[in-house]
């Protein structure tokens, strides 16, 4: 027994897991409609043979007799995870995991029949029974904890909910308070025509590669929903088109492209091993927004994509780089998180971490939450929800369990504008390089400075590395506040 | 322990296998190339999951415990493949079976360079030691008897290398006469001009729908080399295409569907256990080659063909039907046996099964194979291998150590042919049909009387139950000289 074995045992594991992204992504992608049950089937069976694996009775001997402290830094990271993932599987009953795993895929389809048919009543059992199972896993992995926290701690470890909730509470005001006056504003208005799907997919590949993305390491296909999957030499990402909209399909793609790049840009040593991959939601997060907003959205980048979209699809309504970038940056009322801009998106990430955190401690019911929800939507966006797909039911999340994992978006967007500010000072000509379309001192800096690290260090940990300074929500704030005030003429 | 447990073990196994195959597939499509090193370690995690599976010690409770004779037909059918696999598995001596797969892993390697260098002597060694251990491997499974049949027994249980040789032996003499008086006849000629590869992916496309192909449980990409893949409802075929040969595409194409259709038209009920796949090598070739061949190459299809060309491609230098089912049909000289014609096909594979018998036997060194190689096919096909990738090097099979696997390729052919017997009793207006681009009773008859049994009975009994005869060489021999002697005017 030594900590070789339990290397090789942890990367066969990791090898399957993969092989479990691989399968996720065929069947999203290529896989004929046919083979939905037989598909399911085969899924099962390599969750099993994963979930046999994490609870091998071998770990349990390895862990005791490994002296963490003997190890090189990356055997000691590496052990943490180990560690951490099972005594998280050893304190959670098997008849709740798998009772939490029939339920959701179950309740997934209900969510989706109530959303058709604008009827929360008729999802709400389900959640309602989701929640109570929720509150048992979080009860069971906390062990006399916060609830919350514990279910938090599987998509951003080392964070607590007291901790997001004062770094939201400071946003929310100013974010309100920026998007009425924005708002306030005329509209800058957008693009006009059509445009042509081979044309929109060409332009998302160069601009895929200017960000950095590798192709041979990688492919984009598309998809019904943006996503990046895998890890190591193998990340696939997909995009979607919309005829009238191509912001859509690249600001998706620069999106997609910057999970990917992470992934991509993990030492090879970590490959296959627990630091082989991104460390938390909210680190990933971060690297997406930072390429598409920071980066894609800013004045300078928007100038050259200005000229590129010119090319390629001739007068399309927009007269100048500068009323280009408002196109690309514009404001509108709406009731949908994956549609919302920069000003208005984690507004309505804040909303979902208070109603979830409520739901989890009791102090909000189920057959309460529409009613909530309407309340709290009104209050800060200052319109009312009109039907329950535009609101308490726009999003697949809590239906598959996923509770705790809606406030790292927001936690990403904040990494980004601490990142952001790191970069701008180690790259003083960032502009003039961006105006170029030139990205590779932006992501060489994050390459260097975050990526390549994969798990090495915990996440806050490997965020202050890399900005040089402890992450808080002011850089966000103030550099939301500076672009959109002189966008707007505020 | 009942057969219930058994069953459920089995069908996640098979499950696994099938998510092997999509991995497979993946490789070959789709997988980026900078993937290949990780995707090595990813099969092989697989392939170590699947070995555990297939030599784990609860088998061996279940196969002492179960009671066959008290099952179904379909549950003693299940028991007679998982007591073979295992019967295999135990005989095979652990060591030997690693030693093998990391030696052919490598021999595939030194082979392609070997060909590329023209140089059978750099890859005599490495095929020496594959010999050696193939010899081992097989008198470890015969435990006393034939060696070969031992080997060949992997694909087609149930046939003995003397059987194929009685059949093969009267097969030769008669194919190389049809084919020396075949070449003595003046060359039909053949298509002339360039083939858009759009229109040949769609014309592939539409015949691969008529030839009862389902695209909602498949799909066809395009690949280097053409293969089916997977069974029940996920069955991907590939193909490719040359310029100036639109049949290579087209027949290549129909050649899969018939693997594909067999595999998807097996009884729904044997998904995903050890009956849900084809039962052999020679019947799954016998239904690649029945549509291909008597189908696709008859005179009545491609009638109907010519005119789907014509209007797909304009004219392409051939004047009528006529010329056309003789240039579909055409025979030449060449070495490879991928490219061969009817006619000459099953001499290069007899070439083959004569060659490979006498290196287990020992009475063939492979330092002396080149040479038994040249002269054999010289005294075959009557003229000089020109160079070793043209001859000997020409297969990758004996790299990886398929010993045993090239008959079935000519067994396949004889199947097909007593098939074919079978199906025109059962269709007397076959032809009209075929004329009519109408392959529906054709492969109906073959789903229905063959494809759906799957591996319910042994692979000699599936054909015999099919065609309703023992099958013999006969038929074949008696279709080919029919059709060639018409077409060449014997």
């Amino acid at each position: 027994m030594s900590y070789e074995d339990l290397l090789g045992f942890v990367r066969e594991t990791e090898a399957l897991s993969q092989v479990a992204g691989r399968l996720s992504w065929d069947q999203e992608t290529v896989m004929p409609r046919g083979a939905a049950d037989q598909r399911a089937e085969e899924s099962a069976a390599l969750s099993h043979v994963l979930h046999q694996r994490r609870t091998d009775a071998r770990l349990e001997d390895w862990l005791a007799q490994i002296d963490d402290a003997a190890l090189d830094p990356m055997g000691q990271a590496v052990m943490r995870h180990v560690r951490r993932d099972f005594d998280r599987t050893r304190k959670l009953p098997p008849k709740l995991a798998s009772d939490l795993a029939r339920l959701t895929s179950r309740a997934q389809g209900i969510w989706a029949e109530a959303r058709a048919a604008g009827d929360f009543a008729a999802f709400a059992p389900t959640l309602a029974e989701v929640v109570r199972l929720k509150r048992e896993e979080g009860a069971a992995l906390s062990a006399g904890g916060d609830v919350y926290d514990a279910l938090l701690a599987d998509y951003e470890p080392g964070t607590t909910a007291a901790e997001l909730d004062a770094m939201f509470g400071a946003l929310r005001p100013r974010l309100v308070a920026l998007r009425e006056a924005v708002l306030d504003r005329p509209d800058p208005g957008g693009v006009s025509g059509t445009f042509d799907e081979t044309a929109q997919l060409a332009m998302s590949t160069k601009v895929a590669e200017i960000f950095g993305y590798d192709f041979t390491r990688g492919r984009i296909d598309k998809a019904v929903h943006p996503f990046s999957s895998g890890s190591g030499a193998d990340v696939r990402i997909t995009t979607r088109t919309a005829a009238d909209d191509p912001f859509n399909c690249l600001y998706s793609t620069i999106h997609e492209v910057g999970h990917a790049t992470y992934e991509q840009g993990i030492d090879d040593a970590y490959a296959l091993t627990p630091l082989g991959q991104g460390v938390s939601m909210g680190v990933h997060e971060s690297q997406s927004r930072i390429y598409e907003n920071q980066l894609g959205r800013s004045r300078a980048f928007t100038g050259w994509l200005y000229g590129q979209m010119r090319d390629a699809y001739g007068d399309f309504g927009v007269a100048d780089e500068e009323a280009f970038f408002a196109a690309v940056n514009r404001v509108q009322n709406g009731f949908i998180r994956t549609e919302a801009d920069e000003v208005q998106y984690n507004l309505h990430v804040l909303l979902r971490f208070d109603l979830e955190r409520a739901l989890i401690s009791g102090d909000l019911e189920v057959a309460d939450l529409e009613a909530a929800w309407n309340e709290r939507f009104e209050k800060d966006f200052g319109f009312a929800v009109d039907r329950p797909a535009n609101g308490v039911l726009q999003d697949v999340h809590w239906s598959v369990g996923l509770f705790g994992y809606f406030p790292t978006y927001t936690l990403g967007n904040v990494y980004a504008g601490c990142l952001y500010g790191g970069l701008r000072d180690a790259v003083p000509d960032l502009d003039d390089r961006l105006a170029r379309g030139d990205l590779s001192a932006a992501t060489g800096w994050l390459r260097e400075n975050l990526q390549r690290h994969g798990g090495l260090r915990p996440p806050r940990e490997t965020i202050e590395l890399a900005c040089g300074m402890v992450p808080s929500e002011g850089p966000l704030l103030d550099y939301l506040e500076e672009k959109f005030g002189a966008l707007y003429g505020l």
